[in-house]
C-alpha cells in the first residue's frame, strides 16, 4: 500500500496553476488554504505571477529553493504532463491532481490518462485524482484544507474518501448540522494511481481516524478490496455507499446463478463479507457514523429503553423488533427495584416510562440500574420536553453514566427545542454521545452495533478443512478439456460434487436397461432417470428427465421412452450416460451457485430453489473463498433460513451440514479456478431434514 | 360525526383547574392561552381564587355570566364527574378533558370513565379526552393553544391528531426544524367519547388543512375508520402512524389466513384500503407530509432529474428504481434542445448534470424546458453549492415555474450551507416548494404523490357485480347449521365455490368406487382423490388425499387403500363422499383466504400458497367488501405478482380472473356473514395459465 502521509500531512504544498483570478480553481485553492490556517510552507507556483495574496510566487516548481512535500495542480490537461515531469525534478513525488479532462471525457481524455499514469510509475509517485475536488485534513496542527469546497466542514474523527467530488463539497456544506464531524477527506476522482483502498489503508493506521465514510460508484478491483477492507474493517468502523444499484443490470446468463448476479448483488456480498456497512442514504451514512465511531460494542442484543413518554417508547420498540433486537421484560426482581426509584404511576417492564412529570434524576437513578444489572446490554434514553426542562440535566447524567460504564452503549433520542442542540453543541464540543432526533435513527444505531460485533467475532471463526479428492476430480476436468468440453456432463459433476464431499443421492449412469434395473432394485424405487450429456445441459427443457419412477416395469416403459426419443433428436450420441437416481422424497428447494463475474472472482450463491428462483429473488451472494462467518450468512440472511427449519411437519436440517456443502463447493472453485458456472439446482432436503445435491451442472471457461 | 368547531374555534373558553401554582397544568394551560394570544375570553374557574395571572377567576363555571363555548378542565380526576355535571348546567356542552386517572390505570379508572361516557352521551356532549395534552388551533384570528405543550409550534396547514400527548409536546418542540407548520392539533387521549374519526371528519371541511397527520396506537373500530377515513383521504392526504407493529402478535390460528393474521398485517391493509399512507417513521411522517400537502399530483410515473452533481443523481436514481419510478432517458430531440442551454460537458440524458460549474439560469432554462415537454410527468431539482453560490437563486427560479407550470410537481434538494434554509425561511415564509438535505426524501415524495393518483383514480373504479347462485348457497349453509355443524365438508365448500363462480376444476363426490371409476374415465385421468368429511377439516393431516392416480387400475388400488385406512380410523361415518377430482398441472401454489377477526370484520388475504405461506409470508390482506382497487392491490402487492406472470415457460394468467375470484369470495362472505373462516389453498395455476380453486375449507361462527 502506498504512504499518504505527505499527501494528507504535507508540511510544505506547491498550488501549481495558483491564481489571481476571482472564482478559479487556482485563485480559490490557495485562498482556502490561507483562510483555513495552513501551518506550513505555501509556494504558489504560476509563470504569470511574482507574487499571489502576499506569497512569493515561482514560474516553475524547479524554481523553489526549499523542500516542497506536496504539489497540487490545477492546470488545463494538456499541460499536466509537463507539470508531472516538473515535479520529479523538483523531487516532488507527491501530487494531488485537480485538473479534469481525462478518462472521464473519454477519447483522448483516456489516452492522456494512460500516459499520465504510466508517468506516475515510472517515477515512483503518489498521486490523487485527476479530475477531483483535493484532499483536506483538519488536523488541527496542520489545518490543510487543500480541496475547493466551498465550506470549510466541522472538524472531528471521519475520514471520508468519496468518488464524487462534488458531493464532498454539499457534504462539507450541511456539516454543521450533522453530529459528525471531518478528519480528513480525499475526492478520489479518477483514481488514476492512489484508489480507495489505498486512502482506507492509510487511515488505518492513523490514531485521528477513527471511522472511515466511503461513497463510491465502482469497486475497482474486487478482490483486492476484500482483502484491504477486511483487514481495515476489523480494526475500524467502514460505512460506505456504493451507488448505481439499478443500473446493475443482470447479465443473461444460461444459469440461475448468473441471471441473479446483476453487480450489485455482487457488491452487496462483496461488502458484507468485508464487515464494511452498507448505506443507501447519506442521511443513514452520517447517523451511523457518529455511532460506530463512538461506542462500544455490546455484549448481546438486549436493548433497555428508558423513556418519558409512552408513544416514542412503542415506536422504538417497533423498530428494534425489525432490526431483530430483543426488548426483554425485566424480571421482577429488577422491576421491583425500579420502583423504589420511580413514580407510581411509571411503567417499569420495558421500556420504561418514567412519565412526563418525573424529575431528571430519576433519569439518573433508573439508567444506572439499568447499566450496572445483567439482564440487559444496551440503553436507549429517551426524552421529551413536556413538564418541566430537564433535557441538559439529563445529558449531563448521561455523559457521566457513559463514563462510569463504559462497556455498554447508550443512544439518546431527544425532542426537545432546537436550542438545546446549540447549547450541547458549546458546552460539550468533545461529547461522543449519539443524540438523535428520532427512535429509529437510534435503533438502527445499535443494530449496527451488534452486526459489528458479529463480524468481528465471526471474522476470526476458523474455516474447516476438508479432506477432498482432488486428484480424481483433476482427471474428470482434463478428460472434458481433452475433448474440448467446457461442459461437464451431469454425470461428471455429480461424481466432481461426491468428490468433494456434497451429499449426492445414490445413483449410477449407465447406457443400459439391465443396468439400470438392476441399480434402481439395489438402490430401492421409487427413481428419477436423467440423460447425462456432453453438449446439453438442460435436461428438462429437451424431456431428458423422468421422475417419480415406482417400479421396474415403469422403469423400463420409461427408459425405452426416453432413449426413443432421445435418438430421434440425434441426442443419444453424445450421452455419457442416464443416471438412475435414487429419487429423493421432498418439497424444499434450495439452489446453490456459483459465478465468476470479470473482477469479481468466484462468488456463491445461495436461496431458495426450484423453478421460481428467479422470481422470488431469495438468495444472496458472497465472494469465494468463503470464509466461515460468509457460509453462515448465506444460510441466514434470506427467507431460505426458514424453509430449513421446522415446518408444518418436516423436519429441520442441521444447519451445520449446509454450511459445509457450501464451504466445499468454495474450496472446489478455489482448487479449480477453470470453473466459470456452476449450479446445485435443487439443493434439496427430504421431510427427515437430510439434505442432497440434486442435480448438477458446472461449465468451465 | 360530532361537530368539533367548539372545540377547535372556541370563542371562549373556560380554564376549571386554572391556577396560580407554577408548573402545574391549570397554570400552564392558562399562561399558555395567554402568551399565544387567545382572541377569545378566557374564564378561569377555581373556588380558591377571584383573580388568576390578571383575569377575574370565578368559583364555578355556573357563576359565569357569559356564554362559554368551551371548558377545558384539568382538575382530580375524583371530582370530574361534578365539573361535567356543573358544565352541563352552564350550557357548555364542549369539554376538552385533560385529566388523568381513567381507563388508563383500570380498575376503578375503568369505572370512573365508563360513568363519565354515560353521562357525556345522556348530556349530548362533545369530549376530548380525558387524559390527554389538550387542542391546539393556530388560526391567525383566534390563536387558541389549549394544550399544556411546553412549545407553541410552528403554524402551517397541518391537522394532527396523536393518541399519544408527549408526543405531540415532543413534534412541537422541534416544529421548528421541520417543513411543515401545524394548523391544529387534538391530543385524543383516552377517546372516552371524541375519537380519531371525528377529527378527521371535522378537519375534511376545514380549509385551514391540508392535510392530516395521525399518531394512533390502536385502530378503535376499524369498519367505520374504513368508510370514514376513505371518504377523507379522497379529499386531502391522511398521513399515518400506526404503532405497535411488534406486538401484534398473530393469532393461534386453524386456518393458514388466520395464522398469518396478526393485527399489524389487518391494520396495514385497512389503512391502504382507505388510501391513508401508512408511515412508520416520524421524520417520514413529517417529511412527506409537506410533499402531500402541497404539490399537484403528476400524470404518471416518470422523473426528470436535474443536477449539478453526478453522485446525487446517481442516488437518486437508485431510490426511484426502488420504489418503482421511471427515469425515461430523453428523446434525441429533447437530448438536442437541452444541448443548446447547457454547459458542453453537461450530460443531457436523464438525470441531467448541469456540471458544478453552470450558472444559475441555466437550472431555470432546463427546468422550463423540462416541465414544458411531455416526456416527464414530474421534477427533481438537485442543486450543491460548489462553485458558485447559486442556492437562492436557483430557488426563485423554481418557486417562479412552480406557479408557472402548476401541474407538475417540483421537490428541492439542496446540500447548502444552512444559512441559506434560514434565508429561505424569512424571505418566503409562505413557500410549498419541499426542499430537502438528501435525495432519498424527495424521491420518497413523488412516489408517495403517484400512489395518491393511484388511489383517487382506484377508488373510483366500480366493483363489478357478480351473478351468484345465493338460494342454492343458503341451503348447504342450512344444511350444516341444521346438523350442528360449523364446519363445512370440503365436497360443500367446493359447491359454495362454483355456485359463486369460482373456478373449480371437475369433481363428483361419491362413497362408492363404481361411481368414482365412471367419473374418473369421464374427466379423464389423472385424479386425485379426496376424503370429504363435515368433521375433519386437514384432510392432508390424516392421509386423506391421494393424488397423481394415472389411470382406473390406480384409481381402485388407491380407492380401497383409502376406504380402509379411513374406516380403521373410524372416519368414514362422517364422509359426505369422497372427492374424485381432476388433478391440475402445475406448480404455482397460491393462497386466498378470508377471516374475521373482532371489530375487523372479515378480511382477505392473497398471496404465494402451498407448504410454505408460512415461511414465506408473501401475502397481503385487505379489508372485505373488496373493492375493485382492494383486489388489485391483493394480487399486485407481493411476489405473487410475478408467479403470476409468464415464467419459465409457464404462461401467465389472465389476472382479471384472479381479481374476479377474489371479489366473489368476498361477495360470498358478505351474503353470508356467519362465515369465520375461509381457505382456498391451493388456488393453482396450471402451466397453460388456468386458475383453479383447488381445495376449500369454509368455518362458520
Amino acid at each position: 500500500m502506498k504512504d499518504l502521509t505527505k499527501i494528507l500531512y504535507p508540511k510544505s504544498v506547491a498550488i501549481v496553476g495558483a491564481s489571481e483570478k476571482e472564482g478559479s480553481v487556482g485563485n480559490e485553492l490557495l485562498k482556502h488554504m490561507l483562510e483555513f490556517g495552513y501551518t506550513g510552507k505555501i509556494y504558489p507556483i504560476n509563470p504569470k505571477h511574482t507574487q499571489i495574496m502576499g506569497l512569493k510566487c515561482y514560474a516553475k516548481i524547479t524554481d523553489v529553493p526549499k523542500e516542497i512535500q506536496l504539489a497540487i495542480v490545477a492546470v488545463p490537461a494538456k499541460t499536466v504532463l509537463d507539470v508531472v515531469e516538473q515535479c520529479h525534478l523538483a523531487q516532488v513525488d507527491d501530487i494531488v491532481l485537480i485538473s479534469s479532462g481525462f478518462n472521464e471525457i473519454g477519447g483522448e481524455g483516456t489516452i492522456l490518462e494512460n500516459e499520465l499514469k504510466a508517468k506516475v510509475q515510472k517515477y515512483g509517485m503518489n498521486l490523487v485524482g485527476p479530475n477531483c475536488l483535493g484532499v483536506f485534513c483538519g488536523d488541527k496542527k496542520l489545518k490543510f484544507d487543500g480541496c475547493f469546497a466551498p465550506t470549510v466542514p466541522k472538524t472531528g474523527t471521519v475520514g471520508f474518501a468519496t468518488q464524487s467530488g462534488a458531493l464532498a463539497g454539499g457534504v462539507f456544506n450541511i456539516s454543521k448540522k450533522l453530529r459528525i464531524g471531518f478528519n480528513q477527506m480525499v475526492s478520489l476522482g479518477n483514481q488514476a494511481d492512489v484508489d480507495a483502498l489505498d486512502v482506507i489503508s492509510q487511515w488505518e493506521n492513523d490514531d485521528n481516524v477513527s471511522q472511515i465514510l466511503l461513497y463510491l460508484e465502482s469497486i475497482k478491483n474486487p478482490q483486492k478490496f476484500r482483502k484491504v477492507a477486511t483487514k481495515v474493517a476489523m480494526k475500524k468502523p467502514i460505512l460506505c455507499i456504493k451507488s448505481g444499484r439499478s443500473t446493475a443490470g443482470a447479465k443473461a446468463a444460461a444459469s440461475h446463478t448468473g441471471s441473479l448476479a446483476g453487480s450489485d448483488n455482487l457488491a452487496e456480498g462483496l461488502l458484507a463479507s468485508c464487515g464494511v456497512v452498507r448505506e443507501i442514504s447519506l442521511k443513514n451514512l452520517f447517523d451511523d457514523a457518529g455511532v460506530l465511531g463512538n461506542l462500544p460494542l455490546p455484549k448481546g442484543k438486549r436493548l433497555a429503553i428508558l423513556t418519558n413518554a409512552g408513544g416514542p417508547g412503542i415506536l422504538a420498540t417497533d423498530v428494534a423488533s425489525d432490526f431483530g433486537l430483543e426488548i426483554p421484560t425485566f424480571s421482577d426482581e429488577l422491576q421491583a427495584k425500579l420502583k423504589e426509584i420511580t413514580m407510581p404511576q411509571a411503567s417499569r417492564k420495558n421500556p420504561v416510562d418514567l412519565v412526563a412529570s418525573c424529575p431528571a434524576i430519576h433519569y439518573k437513578n433508573t439508567a444506572e440500574v439499568l447499566l450496572k444489572n445483567d439482564e440487559t446490554d444496551m440503553l436507549l434514553v429517551i426524552y421529551l420536553y413536556i413538564a418541566g426542562k430537564h433535557d441538559m440535566e439529563v445529558f449531563e447524567y448521561m455523559q457521566e453514566l457513559q463514563k462510569k460504564y463504559p462497556k455498554k452503549p447508550i443512544i439518546l433520542t431527544y425532542m426537545t427545542v432546537p436550542e438545546f442542540f446549540d447549547d450541547v453543541k458549546k458546552k460539550y464540543p468533545e461529547s461522543t454521545i449519539p443524540l438523535f432526533d428520532y427512535v429509529d435513527d437510534a435503533v438502527r444505531g445499535f443494530k449496527l452495533l451488534c452486526d459489528r460485533k458479529d463480524f468481528l467475532e465471526g471474522v476470526k471463526e476458523k474455516t474447516p478443512i476438508f479432506d477432498v479428492k482432488k486428484d480424481k476430480t483433476t482427471k474428470i476436468f482434463e478428460k472434458a478439456k481433452k475433448e474440448a468440453r467446457t461442459l461437464l456432463s451431469t454425470k461428471e459433476s455429480l461424481e466432481v460434487f461426491k468428490n468433494y464431499g456434497l451429499p449426492v443421492p445414490k445413483f449410477v449412469a449407465t447406457l443400459k436397461l439391465a443396468d439400470a434395473i438392476k441399480n434402481a432394485k439395489k438402490m430401492g424405487f421409487p427413481v428419477v432417470l436423467k440423460m447425462s450429456s456432453k453438449t446439453i445441459s438442460h435436461k428438462t427443457d429437451v424431456g431428458g428427465v423422468v421422475v417419480n419412477i415406482k417400479d421396474e416395469k415403469e422403469l423400463e416403459i420409461a427408459w425405452k421412452n426416453l432413449e426413443q426419443k432421445l435418438k430421434n433428436a440425434d441426442m443419444w450420441d453424445a450421452l455419457d450416460g442416464i443416471i438412475v437416481m435414487k429419487q429423493i422424497k421432498g418439497s424444499r428447494e434450495f439452489v446453490a451457485g456459483i459465478v465468476e463475474s470479470a473482477g469479481y472472482g468466484h462468488q456463491m450463491m445461495f436461496g431458495i430453489g426450484g423453478i421460481f428462483v428467479e422470481a422470488l429473488k431469495e438468495v444472496c451472494f458472497r465472494p469465494c473463498p468463503l470464509k466461515m462467518y460468509d457460509a453462515k450468512a448465506l444460510v441466514n440472511s434470506t427467507k431460505a433460513k426458514k424453509l430449513l427449519g421446522n415446518i408444518r411437519g418436516k423436519k429441520a436440517v442441521d444447519e451445520t451440514k449446509v454450511v459445509e456443502s457450501l464451504l466445499k463447493l468454495s474450496k472446489l472453485v478455489e482448487d479449480f479456478k477453470d470453473i466459470k458456472e456452476l449450479d446445485v439446482n435443487p439443493f434439496m432436503l427430504d421431510d427427515e431434514g437430510n439434505f442432497f445435491a440434486v442435480d448438477a451442472r458446472i461449465v468451465t471457461k
